[in-house]
């Protein structure tokens, strides 16, 4: 198992304080990360959409998993031990009586599910079949438990935070051997999949998420895939990834510089490195999420350059992104144990911006990085 | 772009008829493969559960885009001229009046939004969020369009088809090449990270997806992460992967033998050969999913060993796994240009299975391979 019997036990328990002060007898787990933060399944299969997976946790005790009979070997290495079964899939009834049925045993007849539903979050079975399992739960109702999960879930366990650093460990390893793969006249496509291996070598269990941009003096998005154009003098290339590794995300990026930087380079890498600065400086228990914007917004603001995407940060663990968001509207506190991403982004011209990222953990005197802090001057890559 | 326009608006336009046959006034999709699929939008960025993404195909015309302003520079780069964005996440309002707004334009008052809600479908937005748009959009129902999304998808265009061969054949590169990187003694976690990285070396842009088992005479299961234990002589050794190209997976299986292979093994593997032998000979237009669940099944009933994991196959191209479903209850007609696996699976003993799996697409004359055919004999690793 990924972690003693005892991390799990004690996930429950505060996921059922939550529940009991919400009013909630059970709550329904449909998506990788709630599952495995529940139960320790872990598995890349969820990328198969074929089939629905239930996870139940009644008001006491251990949770309960309705599952496809494929996954009862792997789902029996955990510590859940009442698992109920389907040969999936099954086009009349795949799985809903079933799940119906684990609800009905831990739920009263006038009684209430939970089920996250509010913002990032998203409800892994078919929309049709849920709307069959709320018509077989007749006076039972679903509500609405995001904040059950997302309080709980926030929180990350000593256990977790090694995770956490262990993958953001692997990932530094990698950006720190970018000079070896990218030069100028790398194309963007090959450079992207040299990064991956690189990740591999250094321990990574697979790379979900990759994403980047290269460009003179910036990049146009960080979202798109890579192109075949080749690295020339002037660009900065950025590399974003979310690598995992037992389950845990890191998600942070690195610049670099094609030959030397000119002076709007040199100052756009200043700023942001100055914005990340200030959201170290900011980030303590107290503040919000909020806070955390606002300071490094200030910066970017003071530097004319603000981006117009907004967030300039987020949760991170299960997920290569979780909540909060570190958008202005977002007042939640940051508490011990969390951990987080600084993303300050710099819109330097139309269509040309850069970005940085650290994942931070939330201590109680401050905080404490993951990601080895971004060099204060730009790496430059051989042209 | 991956494909010229005129793949995109004959999608559009093949989309639309069903519509008009099912009555549908305009389509919502939310998930990354439909999505890719009516607009070459492609991105990494799905992984991060944090914003959600429309499209709306209406009755006539080209689609609109409703996404987070993040992705309007990768979105431009698409046919989509018609693309409307806000700062997400909004905590507010997370576009969902932008949507009902997009929605109200091309749906009558009473008319009908098609949204998949059925088998192999989830939705990709907050639930809540889907409850408050319904009560914008009034008057307006919402109605199953999975048929009219699943019709179409299924049947792949020769352009399609050849990046799917491409991405089958970079995996079958890779396959050939395990002998490199597997032998008694490495461990199967090492195996997964080096053999991810043979599919980097030989084209793959990514590696969604890999699974597999190694232990004497066959492995406990086909979705568990890899252990540390090191491959010991007298081991089947199966890999799996969905790797993609361009955003097409492949997804087939190679099994292999550390040291000479037993006569139980040998058996197996023939047997195996042989139930892949019938489902291809049984794959043609006019034959049914559940015709080929039974040309294979019989193979392996015959030798005393179904799996009870029931399906033998599916469909295959921008995700890992899409209908129809290779099980006795899919009637589903095989048509021209539907890309299959056959997935063969043979019960041991308890505890103690072996897959094959093969790669294909139904043409006039019958199935056509876009995996090369695994080996006769089970390819041996050193000891």
């Amino acid at each position: 198992m990924i972690f003693p019997v005892a991390e799990f036990e004690g996930r429950a328990v505060r996921l059922q304080a939550r529940m009991a002060a919400a009013g909630v007898d059970a709550l329904l787990l449909t998506t990788a990360p709630d599952v495995f933060y529940l139960t320790g399944f872990l598995t890349r299969f969820w990328e198969s959409p074929a089939r629905p997976w239930f996870v139940v946790l009644p008001a006491q005790g251990a949770p309960v998993a309705v599952i496809p009979g494929i996954g009862a070997e792997l789902m029996r290495q955990t510590w859940v031990r009442d698992i109920r079964t389907w040969t999936a899939p099954d086009l009349r009834d795949d799985g809903v009586t079933l799940l119906a049925d684990a609800l009905a045993e831990c739920v009263p007849e006038t009684g209430s599910v939970g089920l996250p539903m509010g913002h990032e979050t998203h409800l892994r079975m078919p929309l049709a079949d849920y709307e069959r399992l709320r018509g077989v739960l007749g006076d039972r109702s679903i509500v609405d438990a995001t904040d059950v999960v997302q309080r709980v879930r926030e929180v990350k366990s000593e256990a977790e935070i090694a995770r956490i650093r262990e993958i953001c460990a692997v990932a530094g390893g990698a950006f720190d051997r970018v000079p070896e793969i990218a030069s100028a006249g790398a194309g963007l496509d090959v450079v992207f999949r040299d990064f991956q291996r690189l990740l591999l070598e250094g321990g990574a269990d697979w790379v979900p998420y990759l994403a980047g941009g290269a460009g003179p003096g910036g990049y146009g998005d960080v979202i798109s895939p890579a192109s075949e154009r080749p690295l020339q003098a002037g660009d900065v290339l950025m590399l974003d990834t979310g690598a995992v590794k037992a389950g845990y995300f890191c998600d942070f990026d690195r610049n670099y510089s094609v030959g030397p930087p000119d002076d709007d380079t040199r100052r756009a890498q200043a700023v942001l490195y100055e914005a990340t600065e200030a959201g170290l400086s900011a980030a303590r228990p107290g503040a919000t999420a909020a806070d955390l914007n606002h300071a490094m917004d200030g910066v970017l603001s003071r530097a004319g350059g603000a981006g117009e995407g907004g967030r300039l940060g987020h949760g991170l663990g299960l997920s290569l992104t979780e909540w909060p968001s570190l958008i202005p509207d977002d007042h939640t506190p940051l508490r011990e144990g969390m951990v987080l991403t600084l993303e300050p982004g710099l819109q330097i011209a139309p269509g040309r911006m850069m970005v940085h990222e650290e994942n931070i953990v939330i201590r109680e005197g401050g905080a404490e990085l993951l990601s080895p802090r971004a060099p204060v001057e730009l790496p430059v890559l051989e042209v």
